[in-house]
């Protein structure tokens, strides 16, 4: 970015409270992360700590917390109205942006003569590839290397990152994103046992994805056997994520990386499951159900609200007390010894 | 699909029992999925309770079990031989059909000159790179995106996937199946530790793949130290899973999502490797060998045919008494605790 | 390969000691597993075992090892000066080659007019996109299906190989290698709940790959929220992990296949995490520390030089001794049970 402290400060309306007008200020970052020629920004009583740690050039504090900040911080302090919106809009000015919208199929870029799109409110980038009968909505955009199977459909103000595969017949709608190598709709993982080999079931259905979903880099979802494997509205799933054929993910979801869904399963709506969680197939995960990391979900959870963790997971609180329990193995080991020793010497008393 | 109930019973030569003939059935689903413009099908005494709860608009019946059909479904019934047969066969017409093979190099496919290939029988869709000195067998198809590389050998009737990567070298046998996103051949992870900094150890063997495998998308096999990493014939391998350098992996055998395999670790035929399994480098598994879900195996299984699971893995009957035992821990502390007050009454009571 | 043994030997500058010097060698393997047309070496007295029980057609054998072999080994012998590095000679001459470096820029290549790039000194295949403002250092090669984002910075003598992905604005050093698929660059995962939808936290920052790192396959590394995610110089990372936004890993570590690192964490240096390791968010992990595989970290270690192990991670003397416990719990049981017993005899006694 590049500016004086002076500069920057009245560029968001603050007002320098103390400093170097004159220094310069290259970039921005977290209280605790900041350099000298980084500014950074005070919102909160629970961030005084890392304020009073901070190596931050530039400090910009909500007007009302000024009374907080240390006398001896090696920072110039600036005042605003709210420091995280006006933080924020820092970063929104000088980080990076994404890609600017260009409307338009580009040179390279290949779009079947049968696609339905308007290039005048849509982007194809060079390198994407989009097939016969898919449907591109306006205000969406092909990155490079995405490829569009044939009769997708996808709706308006969609994002389909780098090296993306959308598989045929697959249906998205509105504002989704879908980061750089994820493949939506490859086949099932199905098999019949016959004669010592195993022979693959045809997967005939599709994956539907409703608006307002966001998805991961190198994360994959199955076409279903038959139907649709779906992923409900304003869910929004991370890295690495696998989600098996004819799983139904219901709305408002937060699935994290390296997650897995195995077939069938369905989850209700506002479920959580955090990073490396594992649900086994043909279970059901009530509304609103929280899963701890690693845990794995081996039986369906009926009651809505609560909070999961372990293998096999178990409500939070019988898990750590199984944990707390654990813990006293030894000594209890030890106890035992001890009970045998003075058993054993009240025998040789009688 | 859009049929009456009339038209589609008799297109698969069934017979109406009950319910409205002109009712539009629009497409097919299980029996606790469908709606009231779906069809489904019972086809075993085991589907009577989802056939009683079902909300299908029709469902089509195997002759010999009419007599379990509740009297107050909601759906229309009709009869037919084999309803399992049937159901596959409205599935195959009116399910989502992988795209038509059109043999030919697309136009913004990108061939180089020295590959062997017939474009009269192989197919290469637009956005596929085919890299010098590869080999492309008839029936077979390059999807959009992927690349093949230097002196890759393809069989016969293979399909290989939107934006999956072969690198040089590496063999494919006939009838393999690669889903999108996946990377066969890679550098395997190797390096030598010298004056403070790992210096790469060069990976220059290949990745074999026999006649009739399966793998899933986002899956990666590294190529060998030298020599081949090698799947087996009809093995079928999920989504993300990651197979390290020199793996050996026998014939038929099926490795479930999100599983990883060490360097050098060989498995023998029908291995099955539920899903997040780890496997550690450098060990074996025996012939027809089955680990539960989330396991790691970090020693060689030497005895055909057995169960195991947990970490480590221990035959699936140890694991299971051993997480039995460790159930009975909690009241196991109370009970030491009642022994010691016990003992310590005994003890001042003398 | 295809030479007589005479022809290998005498290539290497070897001298045969026994064996048919007319025999066709075709390849090349380890001890354990070469056939009787591969060549392999003996260069260690811990190989003895695997000596003996070799098929190898021909062995070459370190001069000064001579006496070791056994006189009724089916294969030729060589002598020559040190077995390892002739065995690697070998290799680097029979083995796959990686692609030959073509400078230029391929037919059917994508670079934009406004990158700066030299194609007398760069490498781009085929298929690849590499998009405005970029920039791409002499001696680099970006491979087929590679995007190279919006103003993203490659330095020199670099390998991004097939299908990958770097999104806008990533910057790597010299001599970094990124191997198929993998995704450098997409948004973290940061949403707030608001009026019951999760909200989008703009991710505005970047990754930053410094010199000679080395990334495996469909691994992905997200963009910061603001400010970088950090790889530091040398690091080596496997296949298909997962590193969150704002991520800092230190210099010289190595990360082995299928972890995950949450968000925010911070690794020291020479730090080792094996196969399937998840890390918490907002961690710090103290230089030089290992963390045995499949291992959850959850709390920061600052003690450098440990080696942890479990989940939750612990000292891994800690944990094996917990384990060693746990084995004792049946026996505990019955233990208790006989306590139990003897005590109630007692009691009835008196």
């Amino acid at each position: 970015m590049d500016l004086t402290i002076a500069e920057l400060v009245e560029s968001v309306g603050g007002r320098l409270i103390s400093g170097d007008a004159g220094k310069l200020i290259t970039s921005f970052a977290a209280l605790g992360d900041a350099t000298s020629d980084q500014v950074s920004f005070f919102a909160g009583e629970k961030f005084g700590d890392a304020l009073a740690g901070t190596s931050a050039g530039l400090v910009v504090v909500s007007e009302d917390l000024l009374g907080l900040v240390p006398a001896d911080l090696p920072s110039a302090i600036a005042a605003v109205g709210d420091a995280a919106v006006i933080f924020d809009k820092i970063v929104g000015e000088y980080g990076q942006k994404p890609p600017a919208f260009v409307p338009g199929i580009a040179n390279g870029a290949h779009v079947d003569t049968t696609v339905e799109i308007d290039p005048g409110v849509s982007s194809v980038l060079p390198g994407a590839v989009v097939l016969a009968g898919a449907k591109v909505g306006r205000g969406t955009r092909i990155s490079s290397g995405a490829v569009v199977g044939e009769r997708v459909q996808i709706g308006e103000d969609c994002e389909i990152g780098p090296n993306v595969t959308l598989c045929e017949g697959c249906i998205l709608g509105d504002r989704v994103i879908i980061h750089g190598g994820t493949v939506i709709g490859a086949d099932g993982f199905g098999y019949e046992f016959e004669a010592g080999r195993h022979r693959k079931v045809e997967q005939l259905g599709i994956v539907r994805i409703e608006d307002d979903v966001e998805i991961g880099a190198s994360t994959t979802v199955d076409r279903a056997r038959f139907g649709e494997t779906i992923i409900g509205e304003g869910t929004k799933i991370d890295n690495q994520v696998q989600i098996g054929h004819n799983v139904v993910i219901g709305k408002h979801c937060i699935i994290v990386a390296q997650t897995g869904i195995s077939g069938s399963a369905k989850l209700g709506n506002y479920v959580t499951l955090a990073a490396r969680v594992g649900v086994a197939g043909h279970i059901e995960i009530a509304d609103q159900t929280t899963v701890g990391g690693k845990s794995g979900v081996i039986a369906s959870i009926k009651e809505p609200g609560g909070t999961y963790f372990g293998y096999p997971a178990k409500p939070m609180k019988d898990t750590l007390r199984a944990r707390k329990n654990l813990k006293q193995l030894g000594s209890l080991i030890k106890r035992v010894k001890e009970l045998e020793k003075k058993l054993e010497a009240l025998d040789e008393d009688k």
